[in-house]
């Protein structure tokens, strides 16, 4: 079976990062659902949100204030995704960092707002405005797993990662929170991560390494295709290591630093897949030998999202003949089917345009009944690598998505 | 619930196509397996192909056939679909039509071979050969039912459809069968339709006339968004009709031609969707004030293909939070949600960016226990107009699809 993540990991505190939570009614009540980030003066603040048209209001209003700069409060509740809500749902994000704003005096646009939650229905801003003087005065540098608590929804369990690493004899660490369970949850806009460092990255740097990160963890993982209203994934850096200020994205540093943060999101990331909606397998597809990166998602999505495919791993069911199809429907233009191969973990199950002669269906088997293995392409037509992680199809999935609201 | 197409229609024969069928025990014994299209010398046959790279071989072949003209039988088995099968597939291809050209006198470049069934096993041509007298000595004006059976796989019922019409002072048939039950069956590859008429019709109006056709109709459904390898329609013009040639793709005759043509491809393309995996809800989805038919196609096809509204319309539950979502994950740039509307049936449900304040969950629900209902969405920025029909996403479809080989 797929491995959930059972047990919460030791999470580095970040200094000039405090995380207090409150319970506002939202969701049923006595369940924390309001939590706040206060950030040090002088910390950069990155981030990237969904590209959904039908963006949610705190998106927009976050991207806004977001792009002023001099960030200093996270606000975000669970519950009610403000999202589909027009006009009125922008004044209520507003609203919300203006509440902020007064009990942390600051300027409303130091506050970026989120929401997760049911589309639709207009944000309790009322409930929030009153739960706030709680969350401040539970502020500390130790709230990683009560924030991860209080921003999960139909999440069966918090999802939390955290590393550090050497660089000049200085410690620097990077942890991070997450929720979503499923790209998108039934009528949920989905997924939420926040992630800090102590180290001291220059805004530029941390813009670009936002994006990279994000690209190569979160925007990596498929449930079901479904893109939220509401997706959004911050980066904060405080600037209290005693590292100097990172203001290039090159160097051994920033490197080390890169390589931690993806680190981070990817645990993140594949956690989400792991509490994914009645997923009971845990696919890495990996595609290898493409001529651009462009190409080699191309191919790894269309895989991830065939529910022919997805319902076969879901049966434990080595179903090949529905794996090259979706790579021959992956829209690759004059793909020679000639030069590709299809692997289930080591064993290679196409070449040469048809089945390989020394594959049996018992081979493939054994693989796919385990909980977790990998679907490995190679195109054969260059150097470009990607890698995609997705579950199975599941009648779970149909029950859950189907009976939510019934 | 939906309506399946019970009751056979009446099938006008076409002066110049005879077909006939036989048992090749390819399926199970005694049911017919191989269906024989021969076509009077003098006919225009043309046809569209899957745009899958992993393309079966008698695609690789039908085409090559196809491009020199001249064509005298179609060849059709069911059971096996000679995909992911390689350079044998090629060969087998090629000696099944080199079997019906020799017992038709023709060059096996005038015939063209088609199969569905089973991805990734060798063809039996041995069988096929063997099958392929009585299949000519069946051959009759009057087997269009015959052949809609013989074509089935995991199909419940045969396909097919029949309509004439009159110009000046001459009746002019088309007729068409087509099999499939889902986008693509599992491990099977999946749609062929035939369609012929006696209308008098040049090469290139012809191969007009079936791209338009076939983009009206089987090129707007979709089940699963899973593409098949084996994929193909086909229109055959005898030249029966006392009508002058329709040399150009303009003019009354050509517009009612089009429109009976446009007419019986939709209807067998409508009787696979609900003839598909578990649907249980036919739904078509309407997108117009396009800017373009592109974006049009972008947006019906991204709320098809949806998991997450497939199951909602399963459960019979008006979700329109997800109808929303998948609009703005189409891929549309610069989309503006206050322009858009979003009606179920002719109740509007949202505008302005956010839930009309005239609707009520009631009169959502209302409309979508229905077994059959459409999605209406406006984009409120130009004239396009495009339709997609799908079906819903139930148990069903994950019980055929998981339980298909086990």
């Amino acid at each position: 079976m797929i491995k959930k993540p059972v047990v919460w990991p030791q999470m580095h505190p970040i200094t000039g990062v405090r995380i207090g939570t409150a319970s506002a009614g939202i969701k049923k009540p006595g369940r924390s659902d309001v939590v706040l980030f206060a950030i040090d003066e002088g910390a950069a603040v990155a981030g990237v949100f969904t590209q959904n048209a039908f963006c949610a209001a705190p998106v927009i209003v976050g991207r806004d204030h977001l792009a002023r700069g001099d960030i200093r409060y996270l606000v975000i509740n669970s519950g009610n995704a403000n999202a589909c809500t027009g006009e009125r749902g922008l004044q209520d994000a507003r609203a919300t960092c203006e509440a902020v704003a007064q009990l942390g005096d600051v300027h409303l646009r130091q506050v970026l707002p989120f929401s997760t939650g049911v589309i639709g229905e207009f944000l309790p801003v009322e409930k929030i405005r009153a739960a706030l003087p709680d969350a401040v005065n539970a502020l500390e540098v130790n709230g990683w797993e009560k924030a991860a608590r209080a921003i999960m929804t139909t999440d069966t369990c918090p999802k939390g990662a955290s590393v550090q690493f050497e660089h000049d004899g200085e410690i620097v660490s990077v942890s991070g929170v997450a929720k979503g369970a499923g790209m998108i949850r039934p009528n949920m806009a989905t997924m939420l991560a926040f992630v800090a460092t102590d180290a001291v990255v220059a805004q530029p740097v941390l813009d670009h390494l936002v994006k990279v990160a994000a690209d190569k963890s979160f925007n990596r993982i498929t449930i079901d295709g479904d893109t939220s209203t509401n997706d959004a994934c911050i980066l904060i850096a405080t600037g209290h290591s005693g590292l100097p200020l990172l203001n290039e994205a090159a160097g051994k540093l920033y490197e080390k630093l890169c390589r931690a943060v993806i680190d981070i999101m990817q645990q993140l990331a594949q956690a989400i897949i792991r509490d994914g909606e009645g997923a009971t397998k845990f696919v890495t597809v990996d595609v290898i030998g493409g001529g651009s990166s462009a190409e080699c998602l191309k191919v790894a999505y269309s895989v991830a999202h065939s529910p022919l495919v997805k319902t076969a791993l879901y049966a434990s069911d080595a179903n090949w003949g529905r794996i090259v199809a979706a790579i021959g429907y992956a829209g690759v233009s004059s793909l020679d089917v000639k030069l590709i191969k299809v692997w289930l973990d080591d064993v290679l199950v196409v070449e040469n345009g048809a089945r390989c002669a020394s594959y049996t269906d018992a081979l493939g088997m054994g693989v796919v009944r385990q909980g977790e293995f990998g679907i490995r392409i190679d195109l054969g037509r260059g150097q470009f690598r990607e890698t995609v992680w997705t579950s199975d199809l599941s009648h779970d999935y149909v029950t859950i998505n189907a009976e939510y609201r019934t």
